[in-house]
């Protein structure tokens, strides 16, 4: 991609410094940060601890040829910001795990940091250590996100229950869309937002944490493998069925066309398309006030209505021709 | 190795079910287990969090021609344990992320499982929660784990003072005798130590909680790049010179044999043999008294006394024929 040096020349101490530099003056709360052999830092009081870790592997999770450096790195923080958003948790610190090729250029190792960097000042997410390890393959970026809750505001997938409104936020699809673009080979355009959110997702952290500490949802999880995956897992983890009227499912008029231009179901698309990251999520018929608030809080971001939650078990899809049962769709883990 | 399935065969559901069906019983501290978008912890009371993160990489960490599967498992979880020890911290929680080659044996997937979940239980260390994802590559596994320390028994690399003892606990050289017995078809045989000790190291954590705990030690690091690293870093962090009498280096027998039949230098092997996850660290002189108790505690575990803390800077190492300064040994990225 550049005729820049590549990681090779370098040593494993000097990318270690190159990291180190771009990192911001550390909080009062990291005792101990990166340079030691683990990181110490003091607990919030009165607060859980909310852990999660999530990996990206180059030729599984992103394609080189078309995802740009700093997308790389933004991604890998934000499918785990979008977990911690998910349990109504506020992001503090993580930690980044780098497996690299050792042909990459420091100017892509440069890029990818800034990516991973840039959203973590967004969300005040402090970076407390890492490692770095020479690949034999693929570029992998593996993060543990760590943020806290208040025991009594932690969101689950368990805790919808039976006359509780099923929501969304943002729409769907568009990641699915924005990729197929990418692959495409697609010019980007201003004010082209498929492509933006296949790129570089933004996790929905303020979202969580109103819905969190408002006490306005009673399940929530994110739609990192897509909606229909979603909707069964929280089915399934709260016990109850879940009615989705497809003719509500926010898609945006871009992916509309870019679908069915190209013979796909928009719907379909809709319910299987992963990488949204937005936040699937239940609420009770007396709290609909308080979704209110919030929505008026996070202005920008929609909040849809897409269905309720009844007695049962499983996904049920209403479509103006026909009702489908979502087949528990989980994918073999050789496939795509 | 097998004729087994491979893990293509089955589906990442069931993958995550063979590892949660392999879990003990949640202490009451975790809130919301594997399973949720995120795992929720209650945190100690009065104690700080101690976070490390370490990758292990096929074809850099481990060679699956002559690495057990149980071995890689264990290795994942015992590079991040030595982290906490060398902090003075008590393991509690860790999260493992899988990057799998569907090709994999389900076997295989077992018994790495096996191995990493048998040293979680000796050290008492939760498993809360992990990822899957496919490599279209090398088998990696990456792991954080979590300990917790008392804020004024934390063990740093800095601290060691002019005047302080260096000592080392274990041998070394072991783990790269080993591994070249490995290497090279060697059979293993029983009490034979060297294999064992490449193979599946022992992560100090007893002796770091004690050291920590009963606030004997000034700075301690773990050995997991070897001595030489280990002196350099704790010289450099602590703002002192390190000098070391090479005769008093703890080597066994069989290790020393090893290395003089292949024409190497043993006192060399040990200096600079990694993957030994014994701990360096300073004892002032007026703490001698709380080092023998420590060392009774730990009877079985030789801790050797191989040096002093002077004014100046680097490491000095003193043979009976000559005297070495060490240089500053970062080997380059691309290289092994």
């Amino acid at each position: 991609m550049t005729d820049g040096p590549a990681l090779a020349s370098s040593t494993e101490r000097a990318l270690i410094d190159r990291i180190r530099a771009r990192l911001d003056a550390p909080p009062p709360w990291l005792r101990v940060g990166p340079g030691d052999d683990a990181a110490v830092v003091d607990p919030e009081r009165n607060l859980c601890d909310v852990v999660t870790t999530d990996v990206c592997v180059e030729g599984v999770h992103f394609d080189r040829a078309f995802v740009p450096p700093d997308a790389i790195g933004h991604r890998a923080l934000a499918v785990n910001l979008s977990d911690l958003a998910a349990m109504g948790a506020k992001p503090r610190l993580a930690t980044l795990s780098l497996v690299l090729p050792p042909s990459l250029d420091l100017e892509v190792f440069d890029a990818v940091l800034d990516g991973f960097l840039a959203l973590a000042r967004v969300h005040r997410t402090t970076i407390v250590g890492g490692n770095l390890s020479r690949s034999p393959g693929p570029l992998v970026v593996d993060v543990t996100a760590i943020g806290t809750v208040h025991r009594r505001k932690i969101l689950r997938r368990a805790g919808a229950r039976p006359g509780d409104a099923v929501y969304v936020s943002g729409t769907l699809g568009d990641a699915r869309a924005g990729l197929e673009q990418c692959r495409n080979g697609v010019q980007e355009q201003t004010g082209e937002p498929l492509r933006a959110r296949a790129l570089r997702p933004d996790p929905r952290v303020r979202l969580g944490m109103l819905l969190g500490r408002t006490q306005t949802a009673s399940s929530c999880m994110d739609l990192s493998d897509g909606l229909a995956d979603a909707l069964s897992q929280v089915a399934e983890a709260s016990g109850v069925q879940l009615q989705i009227d497809a003719a509500l499912l926010p898609i945006r008029p871009e992916a509309r066309l870019w679908f069915e231009a190209r013979g796909a179901d928009p719907l379909r698309a809709a319910l299987a398309g992963g990488d949204d990251y937005e936040l699937l999520f239940t609420v009770p018929g007396r709290r609909r006030g308080r979704l209110q608030n919030v929505a008026r809080l996070i202005a920008g971001l929609p909040l849809t209505r897409i269905g309720s939650v009844t007695r049962g078990a499983g996904v049920i899809v209403q479509r103006s021709d026909r009702t489908d049962e979502l087949p528990a769709g989980f994918s073999h883990f050789g496939g795509g």
